[in-house]
């Protein structure tokens, strides 16, 4: 069976077509620019990816677009839209409703819509592209996979604000914690590359990218993580502060006459590693302006590891013990020098890195980066968030 | 020598008179509801406790009164102001321009007016009470003594927000930390008690009273610590939420229709553990309200602890190793079952903690609650802020 899986943003639209017997990905694209002019989708299934310029008014006329792709006589992969099996959907939040991926209806799309105040810039999009691939694909089958659902075990004492309880009952406010789907599929898959029961493991998964999160997973289950009420809270990222004084937001407002909606955007869209460094959001800009004496970008990724590290370790306390670290994501998994800059003086947490293999990794596989001896093992493994929507999806129609 | 230590507000003034041949405490006092109706000064000199009702319109009045009690025939201690000294200020904030403790001139004065608005709920009361000292006692040595100084020697990985840069050369956004006399001066006894020179030691210290902060002192020197351009930030306190995803504010705001100050106001009012608990900010008051059966309490009380042990991890794992966990101030000197919460199951750090000797402290002295396996101490340090001020001043008038 073929499966869709769709990631729907406000003016953009991923996809890729697994074959669930192979678990190889048969096509994958991007819709970009919906709703504005020069919309355009790249396409990539047989032979060269195809660039097809075309009106996209909105979500559904990109999906018909997408799926004229997938069954097109030249670079098409299937030859009806009947050889898609179901669509799994990323959603990004799910609030407290749901723990779990589940089967869309009438329902779970009305709790969607309740929700979508909680994440107004993502999930009114995966909404629209929910409905969009009801409307051309209506006996399919989907599923709802979100980024929220893996940290719905976490407990009280991590999830809570100190702030009146109130704005947890009535309000919501609560940690939720995103990138779920990567985190449950790392962590996992580093359980297997040590060949232990993950129930056994304390594990503490850093997805760093261009947004970035620590996971505390202890016996599979995710107790505590770096994101919140929204993804501006935890580790910096490219252009998001993390953590900050919330006192900051007055006084930054107060001193140079941003309004409150402006400041929270001046935190998510040009602080970071960007606004440090004055460089870029993209470590590699920031590693070639490192090269060339970038002071500016040096404190930036100065504090970048420091405060992964110090996450690293606030979980290892907070779990009790570490058995594992794991690397993932595009500057997890690519950037060598980061992670050694992450892991240089460690052996407190009891790990010996190796800083050789570091260097030397293989990309594309779960790679170890610590030393033989090492108690805590470090483990690059690549992450695949459209496969874990796969394969929930599938569970799903069973 | 006699040295007067000031601890001014915007409505009190605290105050304690010190015999540095012995660093006894010869009297003490508090101004109360200076500017309003019904002021009073508390005075414990001589004998019975002075209660004494009189108008203060203003901290010249309430230094007057002060030093009248001071040199009183019935509760009073010395025979004239001559007997004082020197005085030592508290001043909440130096920003970066005091790294240590400074003669009070007129340069020093206008440095702190300058700095005011980093912290406008205290330095411009402390600004008052050293001009009302200068006015009553002109030629009396004056010294100040920062919360913010020990903490500037932080790295910059440490004090640096992932913000724009300029926020930071232009606007002065960046971790200050505070309780900075507080954290040093039972860092040092520590040390003393360990009969180990600081250099040597990574300890980590936790002022937890009604406000909280935890310090990583790495060789002597504070080099980060949780509380950050203000006093808001870091782990939850009596009514403060400590960290929290930024984002909160806007959405708070959004629904509640409070202004931005009225949101951060209700985060360093209305929140903490007040806010979880419903019960109140001092922790005895959660105690009991535990012990009935109440679960927001018990909610509240977790989540301290959980946070708390969650900064000891991170600056353990930032300074890569411990030696000494210190507890000192309100929560930390006597509240027992919550020095037990924070530790346990804290081995993975090193420690072993003592639950009998914990249960059974001796108050207002250094006292170890590790086991004697311990390869980390844990300590109780009775903190003495006004000695430090004290020390301090005596240490410039030389």
């Amino acid at each position: 069976m073929n499966i869709l899986v769709i990631n729907a943003g406000s003016s953009s639209l991923k996809y890729q077509l697994i074959d669930m017997e192979t678990e190889g990905v048969i096509a994958k694209g991007l819709c970009e620019r919906i709703g504005t002019a020069g919309s355009v989708l790249r396409h990539k299934g047989k032979g060269e990816e195809a660039v097809i310029s075309a009106p996209m008014p909105d979500h559904n006329a990109a999906i018909e677009l997408v799926l004229n792709a997938l069954t097109d006589k030249n670079h098409g992969v299937i030859q009806t839209m009947g050889d898609i099996g179901a669509v799994g959907h990323r959603v990004v939040h799910s609030a407290e409703d749901f723990d779990r991926s589940v089967l869309i209806d009438d329902r779970v799309l009305a709790v969607c819509e309740k929700n979508a105040d909680l994440a107004p810039l993502h999930v009114p999009a995966n909404i629209m592209g929910i409905r969009a691939c009801k409307k051309v694909m209506p006996r399919t089958p989907m599923a709802a996979v979100f980024d929220t659902a893996f940290h719905s075990t976490m407990p009280p004492r991590a999830f809570l604000y100190a702030i009146p309880y109130e704005a947890y009952t009535d309000l919501k406010v609560r940690r939720y914690g995103f990138h779920g789907t990567s985190h449950m599929y790392v962590a996992r898959l580093a359980a297997a590359h040590l060949n232990k029961p993950i129930e056994a493991l304390k594990i503490v998964t850093c997805h760093l990218g261009n947004g970035s999160s620590i996971t505390a997973v202890d016996g599979g289950k995710s107790v505590d993580t770096s994101m919140g009420f929204t993804p501006l809270e935890g580790v910096p990222m490219g252009t998001r502060s993390g953590d900050i004084d919330p006192a900051v937001v007055e006084y930054l407002a107060a001193k140079t006459g941003m309004t409150l909606p402006e400041t929270i955007n001046y935190l998510n869209k040009k602080s970071g590693v960007l606004g440090v460094s004055g460089v870029g959001s993209d470590f590699r800009d920031l590693s070639a302006a490192e090269k060339d004496g970038n002071i500016r970008a040096v404190l930036a990724l100065d504090l970048f590891a420091y405060r992964v590290k110090k996450y690293i370790g606030a979980y290892a306390a907070a779990m009790n013990g570490l058995d594992c670290v794991v690397f993932t994501a595009g500057v997890g998994e690519n950037d060598a020098a980061m992670r050694g800059r992450i892991m240089s003086g460690t052996d407190f947490l009891g790990i010996a890195f190796d800083a050789d293999a570091n260097r030397n990794f293989t990309r594309g596989t779960v790679f170890e980066i610590s030393q033989k001896s090492s108690r805590v093992k470090v483990l690059i493994v690549p992450t695949n968030e459209e496969l874990v929507i796969a394969r929930e999806t599938k569970s799903l129609i069973g």
